[in-house]
């Protein structure tokens, strides 16, 4: 037999990747806090100044003394005399004495002599000075105490955290307009092939349009990379090897599409050992689709060579490029931020698999009635239709034979 | 008792913002297809070709006639005199005649005369030029016919589909590269309240910075919303119309946020009904944190009025905002597109709530051992830490009591 190869597990290429690469931190950048979206915090943050900074009011309704409403009952309210009101924005300049109380709305401050608000609710005008408290306000209540969000000095945000949009809410409450994050880690794409042409091309017998790079662009960009397309490149060594040695040189990740000719494949291994150290660490893994492909390091950075049929370029990312490039962006590790949503569903035909080997199915979900059924899409990986029918992946494990009908399975949804 | 008000569901509250609301699909523009994250396609999408325009291999191997094969085995093996090689994006010229075959690669284009392709691990060289075929190929074995992909006509994506990155692999594929999408809403965000200043000022006693507006702003950009802040504005009758009616005719939705004190909430519901039909629908809803909610339509634009509260701000938007914002986009309905992830959790203590109301319940996630355990953070909704510190949201439902320490709960991951 002609060009069999040995295959890994995709745990072990992991492994192997992850063994071999311990990739610098990211530059850090500058940003406004508004822009967010995707960024990770370069620097641990740690508050300036106490949020609030003086005790405020939760609710409406009127500051108290606490204790000149202790006791106080529908049937026996204490009688407060109303002095003022609070203004809100503004430092009351009224005091709270004993037997009197200020109307204050939600987020007002509390005036001097007042540690409690009771609600409007509980209380009854008795005159046009005059109110009825029904219902005692312990010492606190209805209270936040200056610091009592953020204690001035405390570590609010560790750096490697993803932002989300009540973090910038908290950094804009307590004066931070700015911050430092890491920036996007470049990942170059280079499509190869010489019957691969641009996008926008007329297509001549033979060729087909760069379908991967589009795909790849737009999963990198998910997950917080910065794709950048080298171009389209000819089947020849030193042609390759010449634009992977520029990439490597202009960016954290390098990704080769095609290439999945025989020839090619053992050029594109080739290379990335010709290149650099440790260069290739596997050559086929035991995952359908996907099985093609070649993962290596080179100078501590990660460089793969994909199968070119877009499915399998579709489940390669996310089983082998997210994770490494999740780690390039510096993201602390946390399971649960950035999770891909899944559902639970019925399968709605027998799938067979073969022992030894992780099959990727694409399925289309459909309801019927409460439940969610699970059509698998079938057809050849080389069919990007697949995946556009496809709403998401059920994966079947290395050693288990099938997936029966009405089974339940977990659908990763794209 | 003052102030009280008669609250609605938050089923019946979105009810009543849809059943007055019919707003027009958002104007189109025209993009790049790699631009496409957050997309929303404007128009129906037929193929203008076939995808490939041509017989494609999808493996190594040899193009055979498959009659040619019929029957071999390994011990029986069929031999063929191999007449060339099909070189990558060129049409083939040498034509395979009974008895012959041709190397072809993956992606190759099938010369005139070949109906399939033997797989190179079922080849033997048998000499320089004579191959043994050893398993025999069907008609159409390891080959994509022309248009089996794509057929020309074919309507691939529907106006409304959200844009994945293999849906733009799609498109470069049948050689689309610029496509028409709905405009992004415009959200107009407009913060109210005499103790409010911007988030880059030094406060003064009383002063408290504009969270609320950096927390929706990133809110309404993930759901696929464009947030256009309209500023600070103080708490006067003129001021708030003025910039309300201006947003109105700026935006497709109007959130005005803060405004929780009794008169100020009481203004914002009248200046909803002032400015236009039908007006304020709904005024308190029976949720936790969120209850002062207060929501309308005008001339079919929907306008909310948030309570101050920053968790309450977070509750309301997933609940009332996101979903009327999902159809102001132009979104198709389809459930599992751009649903948010969630996990299966215990809960880590015992969580009281009243009958009537919606509790949701901010929760820290936490592993013990393969276990998930949510960790309920207790704290007043006016407090944007216990939003930074949680990892997502449980929801206990209207009519039930609490949740029991160790219970099953969904929780909703931010």
């Amino acid at each position: 037999m002609l060009g069999r190869e040995e295959v890994v597990t995709v745990e072990k290429a992991l492994e192997l990747i992850f063994k071999n690469c311990s990739p610098a931190l990211p530059p850090e950048v500058k940003i406004k806090i508004e822009d967010f979206y995707q960024r990770i915090l370069a620097r641990d943050i740690c508050s300036p100044e106490d949020l609030p900074q003086f005790a405020r009011s939760t609710v409406d309704g009127f500051a108290v003394a606490s204790s000149d409403t202790f006791g106080a009952t529908e049937g026996l309210p204490s009688y407060l005399n109303v002095t003022g009101e609070i203004l809100m924005g503004e430092e009351p300049s009224l005091e709270i004495k004993k037997g009197t109380a200020a109307k204050i709305a939600t987020g007002g401050m509390l005036p001097k002599g007042a540690d409690a608000v009771v609600m409007i609710e509980h209380v009854q005008q008795a005159d046009k000075k005059m109110i009825e408290v029904m219902k005692p306000a312990a010492p606190g209540e209805n209270v936040i105490q200056a610091g009592e969000d953020v204690r001035k000095g405390d570590l609010i945000f560790k750096k490697g955290h993803r932002l989300r949009p009540q973090d910038a809410g908290a950094l804009a409450g307590i004066g931070i307009t700015e911050i430092f994050v890491y920036e996007k880690p470049i990942v170059s794409i280079i499509s190869t092939g010489d019957e691969i042409v641009p996008a926008g091309s007329r297509l001549k017998p033979g060729q087909v349009r760069d379908i991967n790079s589009f795909n790849l662009a737009g999963l990198i960009s998910e997950a917080g990379g910065n794709p950048v397309k080298q171009g389209i490149f000819s089947d020849e060594y030193a042609v390759i090897r010449n634009i992977v040695e520029k990439s490597l040189g202009d960016s954290s990740m390098v990704l080769i599409s095609g290439g999945s000719s025989v020839g090619t494949k053992d050029m594109t291994a080739k290379i990335i050992n010709d290149v650099g150290k440790p260069g290739t660490l596997f050559h086929g893994v035991s995952i359908k689709p996907g099985k093609p492909m070649i993962g290596g390091i080179v100078n501590n950075k990660p460089i793969f060579g994909l199968p070119g049929h877009p499915a399998a370029i579709t489940v390669c990312f996310e089983q082998f490029i997210e994770p490494v490039l999740t780690k390039l962006t510096g993201l602390s590790e946390n399971k649960f931020k950035g999770r891909k949503s899944s559902v639970t569903a019925k399968m709605a035909k027998n799938i067979a698999s073969s022992s030894g080997r992780e099959d990727h199915i694409r399925v289309a979900l459909e309801e019927r009635g409460s439940e969610i059924w699970a059509n698998p899409i079938l057809g050849k990986s080389g069919l990007i239709t697949t995946l556009v029918k496809a709403d998401g992946i059920v994966v079947i494990p290395l050693r288990k034979l099938g997936i029966e009908q009405g089974e339940v399975v977990e659908v990763r949804l794209f």
